[in-house]
């Protein structure tokens, strides 16, 4: 048992630098349990944060990555066909419940309503997770707490989350760092020097305010890393800009231009 | 067999604050075995009231989230398979029937049609659960009822309740607690001062004013006790109404000032 | 085999009170076996008048409410696996054509549509019921008839039986009873006052006349006994009506004050 | 083998009343094995004429009702689970084709595509039918004749047989007999005067000619079978033809009105 | 294994009438096994074209008749249960590639899309069929080659081949013969004589320049040969051409009478 | 467990010839394990440009050509029922996770998005594969690497990769190659001579500057090589080109005359 739940601990610190303090009123929310929402665009740090929150308050982590085809069974169980029957097997829900880990669902608004809903009994004061399957009703471990994500610019009218879910949970607001701490990380990251780093976070600051007229999102601080880790790898920085910046996000001919534009002022 | 049912008895009393006469309304009608509705907004105390009745009543709860993948064999039942061939087993709504429990579906509308047939049989003079898929015809215990939860002001248009389910149902209305109830509800779930607790029902009431100019629904009981309880773990009464009231229910930026200036009027 | 059939024989003489000639006309059918449809609003009597016809004419009842979700595997029957394999068992029509009994859909027009073509064999001159994933042919058991309910107003455009469903069937009108009739089964049914009945029975058909005017459906018989029978259990008759009559139909405040002064009007 | 397939052999002449020269046609594309399609409204007598020609040509007849839910599978075969293991179960189609009946797909435009896909190979001069799942590849018995029903005023503008479907089959329409013969359809089958019989013929063809102008489909002949049998079983004539002729097919007070004045016109 | 291939040798020399160089050009792209794309009406004769180059190049030719049902894993291959646990079993085209056949998939654009990627890394110069449930790469025999046919005036706007799958196909476009060569070919089918077959021929070609003024197709060689069928079984050539050519394409009361008018100038 | 992956080397140096300098920044982005991004029209060489890169890296290529109805277990695995019960089997993905291979997901655009979601956790600093069904988080071997392709002309305006996932990957555009180099690669393919070779891509060029303009993709290097496969083996190159190059692509008789038109310029 303790095995299933030995591999979700996170042996080393992951390297995470505050930006405010989230990390203060995260610990004063996991001290009573409470469910958080962590709000913010693609790429700035959340998934990262809850590692890092997971290994200071010394808890497991299970992470989900939720999609639309993604059932209640994915997350609580299911039975499996074995030699002497079926079996049951837990899901990552029903082994963070029963084990006591943190338990987060990414991008939770892309999976089915059943899969929310699975969620409802374990956010109020019940703390319960029915196996209705099963016939069990789990009482989560103390240490149980539910974290989920949540990017609001990029929900269609047709996807998000029911008001009954969201009035469950507190939340955090994340965006991507000041430059100063987002040149520290890139440094850090991928040991291209500060310098260097600085020049990659004012590209992405340029596509950032591209943002909704013509791009979809702005360059993430997931993406400047790659473009450090090329440049490091003994690419030339305009050609790694190119690679892992630009490229990937968008085709539209003006959009490049006035992308390859901003790297050609910095490099 | 008693096992099954006797892990649904809530064995503490849970804290209810009567609104008006709805505990003796619930019981006229539970005495005559009249299936209920309780009818009101997400978060304003009807899951606690149905825990309330059932200990009151003393009588075991099982309480099913719906959603819109849930089917019919996940309340009635199904065959698994064992190493002795295929075995039934009942699901929530047939355990209920079969040893007498209050069976409580939560937001029934949420669920697919065949769901809310199948609890047909179970309200009308009749009482009785047909498996079809296990050829028996459960007849109800003379314990069971049947209670379900609906918010009105919820429902899509493409979603709502059939009127041959709907006028099986006798039908309680429910809503946010008066200013001084629900100070005292505060008060006792976190432990905050009264004082305090009023400051934030203050707010909530800002809020649901609100409700339909700009905000789905308004802030809820649950998320003030929310909010309480992160003011006990030590969190700033501006940052946790923050956390708890306002970020998780709105992204947009004049709503979001609007309830900031509330929470800003009060602390 | 007759164990099957036998926990759906109705022992005692289910209450029923005629309206007109509706008893001799469904007699009539059953002795040439046509296949009768009950046509008429929710809660105006079809399931008990089909009870009291299977009393009456000593044969067993197998009642189905149908959905969207039933598939004519739901009916017919499906195959289970077993210690020595796959094992046949019979669905609800299947038992009632081979034993011969009364078959009963109710509100059969909101299955699928496999579900009513499987009846079309057992309802045209060969009554046979063909089990093709088990390579049978049924031949009806001579007791067997078959008859749904429909609902004519409350189809929707989308669902509707189709003409060759419709043409094999002869059809019975149902509606409210007459005021003396449906106080008579008021009073018998509850307990309560015949004058106290007679004023439900007025509230009820004010309500009707709103049917098109911002209800969907009236308040039917099976309210008004719900309504009594809180009456009896020592709830004021006010309250009784809203909790039973008027809150369960409605959410719209103007309707609710037209159905809150019908009822004080009377009480 | 013999039993699987003897009974769907028809002991008896089904009485079938020759129209124009529709038994010699079939019998026709019967010796070049052509498969047919047989057009015309719902209840028309298209399936006793089928169950006609297969006793008079001696051969056995397996009808397979279609519907929007059935698959290539129900008609082709499936595998079973057995105590061996896995068993193959021939389908309808690959019975008839395995050991030399006609097979009658009623009503096939219902079916989904791949149910009418999977007769391509044995409508044209290779007969044969692939069983892909279990590999084998059945050449139709010398016997073997496909035929098909088809209601052409009553397909949607959605579902309509594919061009490279219809292009396999000769066709033969069907409509309503003349009033003599219909008249003595009538008698011969419910055992009424020839008088009433032609009464009741009567009223269908006022009842037909109302067909597009608020009618679907019209009265057909079994139809009026059900209200001559109701006749005989002592029914007023007027009362069984409310119950068998107008009810069943119209809710709209003004068809109903046109309808039970033809009635009184004739009784 | 030789066995599971040999079913689908070819024994006898069908009759092919070849049209113009489709016979070289079809030699040529298999000598370097180019996959094929058969372009044409229904009914001109495409399955009896790759029926004769399978017989004239000695090959085996394993036909799919596709559809909007069909997986990739009826053409690939599945796991079975078996009495010693699961067994994998080829679909055809596995079969196929395995053994080296001509794999011909009739209607291709039919198929789900899922069905039409899984043929692409067999038309490229892979010439491989990954078995992703099985874990296994087939790399095709040596005479594998892949047919697919396509009726370009057929396809809705929704269905159609992706150019990524077109790209991987020669094609050759059919239609129907000449008025000699189509004469030729109904007097050998049928046995009629070459006067009437001509004037069938005739006929058809009428009914052809009505295509897309009120008929979707025209009458195809295939039905031809069925009407040619009906008149050696004896039956007058007028009602030979409406079962055979007229009722079976139509139900316009206009084009009836156009195609009528049609079969009485030549018969 | 190395026989699983060594069916998945790379035993012959695939030709390739480079375009541009995406040899050398493949190179770089293994170095530092990058997921890449190929963009590119169909037939360009994505596809050939991996099988290079993966021969040249001596790395094992698993490539899944992906479709709208592969599901997450198609890539990462399931349970198989077998004599001793269900035994775990690795997908595609898992075995290049698991035994360090490069995985080429093929039109990644076409999956549904729980398959895009999957690799999400390989492709961020995290690297794992969580087998959710099977309970075990496998961590990626330091060989693996995730490639995709991705069209961006192709794709609708329902179907794109979410941002989420477009920023996990560093990206390299393709296109169709220059006149000399196509050329040449078309020789070295086919054996026809250079004159040959260039003037199909000639006639490819014109093709390309259609579309848009009445043809939704140009004339590919792989239809081009199609062609000259057909040359060699004897074909008239006229015949060629309209069996290979004109007749795939477009059914419009105008486009069909503008390439035929093309074809005649040059042959």
């Amino acid at each position: 048992m303790s095995d299933i739940i030995s591999q979700y601990r996170i042996s080393t610190a992951p390297y995470y630098r505050p930006v405010a303090d989230e990390v203060e009123l995260f610990q004063a929310a996991y001290s009573v349990r409470m469910p958080m929402m962590l709000k913010g665009p693609t790429g700035c740090g959340k998934t990262r944060f809850v590692e890092y929150m997971a290994y200071t308050l010394g808890k497991p982590l299970i992470t989900v990555a939720c999609n639309e085809d993604m059932t209640a069974s994915d997350l609580v169980g299911r039975f499996l066909l074995d030699a002497q029957g079926t079996r049951w097997q837990d899901g990552p829900l029903a082994i963070a419940a029963r084990y006591g880990a943190l338990c987060y669902l990414d991008e939770v608004v892309e999976a089915r309503q059943d899969t929310t809903v699975v969620i409802h009994p374990l956010t109020d004061n019940r703390r319960v997770l029915p196996l209705e399957k099963k016939g069990e009703l789990i009482k989560a471990h103390s240490d149980f707490q539910l974290v989920i994500s949540y990017n609001p610019g990029y929900q269609s009218l047709m996807k998000d989350l029911k008001q009954s879910t969201k009035q469950r949970f507190g939340a955090l607001d994340f965006n991507y760092p000041a430059h100063e701490v987002e040149t520290e990380i890139i440094a850090h990251e991928t040991r291209v020097t500060v310098e260097v780093a600085s020049k990659l976070v004012s590209i992405a600051e340029r596509a950032r305010n591209l943002k909704g007229h013509g791009l979809d999102e702005g360059i993430s601080t997931r993406m400047l890393i790659y473009a450090g880790s090329l440049i490091v790898a003994g690419v030339d920085a305009k050609n790694a800009c190119r690679v892992a910046l630009v490229r990937p996000i968008t085709d539209d001919p003006d959009m490049r231009d006035a992308l390859d534009a901003a790297v050609m002022t910095f490099f």
